[in-house]
């Protein structure tokens, strides 16, 4: 697929470009319309392997080892083409060249030398139904239906891999206890490039790995500590890419506690030495409150060595309760510990994150207070893109003679709700339950032999993460500002909503399957406590304005959570996790969709392509709601992190919520927003990208 | 015992700088003797921990977690006594205050806290010599007795580390195959990591995995290749150190028609990018005769794709004779290649030779030549000191819940005798049969749980690797220039000997313990072929004066050598492989004698302490002898060539051979000299060495 490299400009491209020529005071959309028709006119249909009918089509491609018999068994030739038809008698059309580009670009199925389409977007549509009806073709022909209706997408390693013979895993998005032995750092590595070799993002908890400088077997200062580790896992990743397909990814997070936390936060640094520089790795910082707290007060902070704490307690450092063990920590002479001046660390973070967007951060606190699987364990990090917040226990690989101690990761499959569709649709309800199906699905086709710990978990946990799309573009067709109150009061109840039906279905699979995850009797939502604000609050809209969205939509009330609590206390609930709310970084372009919860960050994207450049008007974008799509920078981000924190409080993981900073930021300001962002309850703040203003002075010399 | 890093010079190294203040036209030698008087007088006597008697020492050791209680439990007190006395009552006294100095500096054992000393030389020698004996005291005593007269000395990871509780092990060296998939290329991290922080090198050999971009899956253009594996290790070598006590060390073995030989090469190119170089690993280019064939003829050459290889034929590139398969290979359409110029290729070697030293040159067939063990597998690569030369068979490690498919790997324990003191002594027969035993008591010692083909190959294999140290120094206090026939003519005899004796002690063994090697049966050993070379061969010295040398010493004779054959026949080998001479680039400085059997590289080494510099004189070095004591850089790398290929006949592994050139030599020399290596029988070139000579054109710039 390499025609938009090719020497001459096909046509496509150039009527893409010409939207850009304003005419009569406004750029051309409709050109991309234009665009969007020769793309598929002049290339796809041209470059698309002709088939007599679906029977010769489905043969061929089983045959060459494209499908998986094992899966098209599962239903007669009449109920795939029943299937099939649900997604062609839709009539979709993609509404850009970019939406198009993107689905026969990154997702559709060529041939094996990659010059001829095997799939349309309908066919992958069915495909990924039919993976997940798994025999049931009603069900395949309801979430063919959500899909084609663009009501529901899952993440890309779904909707890439579903029904394909050779094909990397379905689940995006993997996290890693390490434990403190060679053997377990060694594990961690290698886990690490099997999941990478997989197509998987891999992010890894490194609080436990003792600080540099710290004994083994007693000899001091044998350790290299925790940026060791980072520097094998970096090549790691560097090394397992997704079979040459996709650059491997991988992410590191540290407690702030740490007393190899400066260490860890330099890697980042441009100017690090090479030593000590990671490329590849991303990394998060782990805040408790506690933390916070001596910054607020200007107080002195102390740094812990883990290892002897560990030592100390026979507890590791980032499972212990800060707010409790702090000053014991502190007064203990067992416990080695360096003191440091907190204010400056939080600063140094700024300014990092102002030069490279990194680290990602994790209010510790404001995930578990409002975390209802602690009796499991408290979360202690996130992943690559900071949505995913569960549960997790260490294990522990043991010489090559013996048993390995099996603990609990993390693996979790994601997929997406499309606001603007289900609203058009109302059909929220029955998407969230359909999506809810889905992401069950993929999880219990999930058999990773290779990270037995996440195994482990999924069959225990069987955590999903449902997320959205589209909320900007949604509320910009509506005329709603989306720093506006109106928005957030959408949000309010949309989220609510969306939270009760996922937790309505959970309860249903668990009842249907007679079936709980692993200790759901000691969560909050077995003893009630999750559901005390629904019972307290009413989430119902506001604004009249907002109430008119939802017409002809039932809206939970107060007394429906009573309902739903006591249903849930009848039949527990599936999930462990159920909602997380991604980027949608990429499959948002097939949507049509602005991506995840956050704001665009330009009304026209630039592209480019070879040697030619394409433009991407955002999907709704028209000289009358022009204002409405206000690009992310121009934003007043106290506003957006009310926003986040609006939706937070229905999600029971995570959002990756990317702060948008413009070059004339001081680090005092990002560390206000920061702690604004703390204080409304926001779980996570993924990367902080900083716009280049043209201004000469850059953000971290302004301190 | 950092004494000499303290701001005033002590004593000792005043003393010891003194003896380069010329008097009477001579270096005053003699002011060495003092200093290190001075350095026991005024330091470690000082130092050492005082015990009323030996009872109270041991008990506190052991108390203390010094000793290993198992160890001294297989003795009686009195016993033990009995060994030490012998170490006592030797006086021994260090000649000069450098072997003192390395001795109680690296080796002895010493307080947690470094500052007090724990053992003398005698003890740490009555201790080893006691683990030697495992329980059997006159045993014990005959090897305190062969290590007291610095007749036989054991490798650093044996003297360093045997008795002692806290410790690595007791082997030096290992060498891992590895095999092409990713689970094999992760246990091969692991157990790189693992072996090094036990303190060994490990070398492995990459030439099985196929190269950059070959396929995955059968899809195209996936793979790293080897230089994406050599970085992991890198990393891994600089992360797993010895416990913060000495550096990891690793080496990469690659076969020069694997296709990325270039790629391979490259990493040690100082101008090379920071991700495609390596720094700790030391790299090695295994050169079988066919491309010296190709080169000579000038004929083009053709690299090879090893995965296309091994599915076109099942069968391994690297375990493929040459000879045999090349042309086969180049004519298969299914095998990938690519053609270069071999004059070109092995130019570049000489050009990075002399800029880094590096790659090692293994020449293959003259291995496997020579090589006893072929039916068990031909020898494909060498170690971290390309000494040893071994047969191996690649484990395959499966996913995590199967079972894994483990090979032989190699592990090797070192020791070497004293060729001054055996001639000496006349205990040439006796020292290297109690080397022997002490060598095989190390290898039945050794069991290392996380590397399962090294524990295999251990069991069956039984290797040890005994070589020789103070050539030099010997021909030189008989006045025997190093470059002169009669030294050639006394190292083919002396190593005919040790060959001899060696065999006749493995025998022994077998015959004592009704236990031979692995497939012993097939090798050349039992079929005679070994033996041919001594029946038809006559070793005995050629000249009077090398005659003289060895004068009330029996020397072998064909007939002695018919015996043994008939000897062997009878009862076999207990080891597959005996003899390897390593560099003993630390342990010599305890010996007093100049490093294993390479000429010298200064008369008068001078080494930085902190601030103060010490001077070490080869020892026995005085003004009568300077001529004979003439420095490696100054000979003619042609007879330093022949005594290599003179020695290599007697020794069934490999040899340590450092190559000592001037920068104004000429990559053409450099070549013409590996020609002339290759044609004399010399299995492996070491580093190459470039001094300095003050020159303005570099070497690899005048090809
Ligand atoms: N994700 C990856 N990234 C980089 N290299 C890889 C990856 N996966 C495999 N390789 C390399 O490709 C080679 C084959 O690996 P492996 O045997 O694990 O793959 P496989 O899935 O079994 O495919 P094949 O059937 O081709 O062997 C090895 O050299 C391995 O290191
Ligand atoms: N050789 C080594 N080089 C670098 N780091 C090491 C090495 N050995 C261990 N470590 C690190 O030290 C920590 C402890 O490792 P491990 O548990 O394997 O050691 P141990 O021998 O069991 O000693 P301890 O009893 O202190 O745990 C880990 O963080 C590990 O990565
Ligand atoms: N390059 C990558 N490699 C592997 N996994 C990734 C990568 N980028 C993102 N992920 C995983 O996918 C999850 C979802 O990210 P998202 O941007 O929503 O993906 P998409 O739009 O492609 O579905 C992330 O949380 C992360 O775990
Ligand atoms: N830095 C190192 N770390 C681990 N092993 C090493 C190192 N240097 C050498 N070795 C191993 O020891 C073997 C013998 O080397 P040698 O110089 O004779 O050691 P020594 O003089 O210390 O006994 C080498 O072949 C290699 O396998
Ligand atoms: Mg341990
Ligand atoms: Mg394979």
């Amino acid at each position: 697929m390499t025609t938009l490299t090719q020497n001459s400009v096909p046509k496509w491209v150039q009527l893409n470009n010409e939207l850009m020529i304003a005419k009569d005071g406004s750029y051309q959309f409709e050109k991309d319309k234009e665009a969007v028709h020769s793309y598929f006119v002049d290339y796809v249909n041209q470059n698309t392997v002709f088939f007599h009918d679906l029977e010769e089509k489905m043969e061929y491609l089983v045959k060459n080892d494209y499908y998986e018999e094992e899966l098209l068994d599962l239903y007669t030739m009449d109920e795939i083409k029943e299937v099939m038809n649900v997604a062609y008698n839709k009539k979709f059309r993609f509404p850009s060249f970019m939406s198009a580009f993107k689905f026969y670009n990154d997702y559709a199925l060529k041939t094996n030398d990659k010059t001829k389409i095997l799939e349309r977007y309908e066919d992958r549509v069915a495909i990924v139904a039919l993976f997940f009806g798994k025999g049931d073709v009603n069900k395949a022909k309801d979430l063919v239906k959500a899909m084609i209706s663009q009501e529901f997408q899952p993440a890309t390693p779904t909707f890439l891999n579903a029904g394909r013979k050779r094909r990397g895993e379905l689940v995006s998005c993997f996290l890693l206890e390490v434990n403190d032995s060679l053997n377990d750092i060694s594990r961690a590595v290698d886990i690490s490039m099997q999941l990478s070799k997989l197509g998987g993002g891999v992010a890894l908890n490194l609080s436990k790995l003792r600080a540099k400088g710290e004994a083994i077997k007693d000899v001091a200062n044998a350790t290299k500590g925790v940026v060791g580790v980072m520097k094998l896992l970096d090549n790691a990743f560097r090394y397992a890419d997704q079979m040459g397909q996709r650059q491997g990814s991988g992410a590191a997070y540290l407690n702030i506690f740490h007393a190899d936390i400066n260490d860890f936060l330099d890697t980042r640094k441009i100017s690090a030495d090479e030593d000590v520089r990671v490329k590849t790795l991303s990394i998060g910082v782990v805040i408790p409150d506690k933390f916070i707290e001596l910054m607020r007060e200007d107080k002195d902070a102390y740094l812990f060595y883990p290892h002897t704490v560990y030592k100390a307690y026979g507890e590791h450092l980032d499972e212990m309760n800060m707010e409790d063990m702090y000053e014991t920590l502190v007064d203990d002479p067992r416990v080695r510990k360096e003191k440091i001046n907190p204010r400056r660390l939080f600063q140094k973070l700024a300014i990092l994150r102002s030069e490279s967007g990194y680290p990602y951060i994790m209010f510790a606190d404001n995930v578990n207070k409002a975390h209802a699987n602690n009796h499991i364990s408290n979360v202690k990090f996130s992943n690559l893109c900071s949505e995913i917040l569960q549960a997790s226990q260490v294990s522990t690989y043991n010489d090559y003679d013996q048993e390995d101690d099996i603990g609990l990761d993390i693996s979790c499959n994601l997929g997406s709700i499309n606001i603007m569709n289900v609203m058009k649709n109302r059909s929220l309800e029955q998407t969230v339950s359909l999506a809810t199906d889905a992401l069950t699905r993929v999880s219990e086709s999930t058999n990773i032999t290779n990270a037995p710990a996440v195994r482990h978990a999924n069959e225990k946990m069987k955590s999903i993460g449902l997320g959205a799309m589209n909320l900007h573009g949604y509320l910009a067709e509506q005329h709603i500002a989306y720093e506006s109150p109106e928005a957030r009061d959408f949000a309010n109840t949309f989220f609510m909503a969306m939270n009760f039906y996922s937790i309505k279905r959970s309860a249903e699979i668990a009842r249907d399957r007679g079936e709980t995850y692993y200790r759901y009797d000691e969560s909050t939502y077995a003893t009630g406590d999750y559901f005390t604000p629904y019972l307290t609050t009413n989430f119902t809209p506001q604004y009249d304005k907002v109430a008119t969205l939802f017409e002809g939509m039932h809206i939970p009330t107060i007394d429906d959570w009573k309902e739903l609590q006591a249903f849930v206390q009848e039949h527990g609930l599936f999930h462990s996790y159920r909602l997380a709310i991604a980027p949608t970084g990429s499959i948002s372009y097939v949507q049509s969709a602005t991506a995840s919860v956050m704001p665009i960050m330009e009304r026209i994207e630039e592209r480019t392509y070879g040697n030619s450049k394409t433009y991407y008007p955002m999907p709704g974008l028209t000289a009358n709601n022009w204002f409405f799509f206000k690009e992310a920078y121009d934003m007043d981000m106290f506003k957006v992190v009310d926003m986040i924190g609006t939706i937070q409080q229905h999600i029971d993981q995570g959002i990756s919520f990317t702060l948008f900073l413009k070059d004339t930021m001081t680090t005092r300001d990002l560390n206000r927003i920061d702690l604004y962002a703390h204080h409304k309850g926001v779980k996570t703040i993924y990367y902080a990208r900083t716009k280049d203003t043209g201004q000469d002075d850059c953000l971290s010399c302004v301190v």
